[in-house]
């Protein structure tokens, strides 16, 4: 009989995990696993519009893999919610390119329990500027 | 007796606009009968970091509707999805501030139903950048 989840949160966390695990490894077929296959999956990487439908989602990872050498993910302020058979967690994605580079990324992830558990649905990222305080309203002038 | 909505979908849709039209009016009464007041209500302004809780994503709206003077919407790629009491609608928005200038903002809005109805709990909106087409991994490198 399978243990229980002594936090039923713990599987969404670790889908979450997953997730940046499969990018760091530049893995599709770890991605396969985290990611619904459905049509309704999307994704926003940063600075681009959505991109729609798990074919297209995944293409679109493997255009990023084979642009990236090395990557690790540094992931801070993270924020669960779940409600029903939906959750959504926001977090930080401090983003290590190489040695030097260093990237600040904000990342919404909304997740979808089905019949084989919690499985991420929607990835929309976008970089964080470097001039903090106030908002940011430059994109309105 | 109320009329039943023909399309139980009408009035998430209107929440949404609702949304637009009081970012146009610069209105902030007006998002008040938009968002959940919750401490999980959370808002990403475009190149910004996660703003979290109703009173501070309040501020911010403020804080935005101060430095801005005429701004006008218009909403394309629009697709909506629910599942029980949540439901997200991705679009992108033109936006248009005063007679020349145009950007296009990538946005995922998510909502919660309450006995007050459709009610917004995030926001994220993240600029699209000129060059379409690849996924730009330039914020990689």
């Amino acid at each position: 009989m399978p243990r229980k989840e002594a936090n039923p949160l713990a599987a969404l966390e670790r889908v979450n995990e997953a997730f940046y695990k499969a990018f760091e490894a530049l893995d599709i077929a770890a991605m396969d696993r985290v990611w619904a296959p459905t049509d309704y999956a999307a994704c926003v990487h940063p600075g681009q519009e959505l991109v729609v439908g798990w074919p297209a989602v995944r293409e679109s990872f493997e255009a990023v893999f084979r642009g990236t050498g090395q990557i690790r993910f540094s992931l801070a302020e993270q924020r669960l919610l779940t409600r029903g058979d939906l959750a959504w967690i926001s977090l930080v994605e401090n983003v290590h390119h190489g040695d030097d580079v260093r990237v600040a990324v904000q990342a919404t992830n909304l997740f979808e329990r089905s019949r084989e558990g919690w499985r991420m649905i929607l990835h929309h990222a976008s970089p964080i500027s470097d001039d903090a305080g106030e908002p940011d309203t430059d994109f309105l002038q």
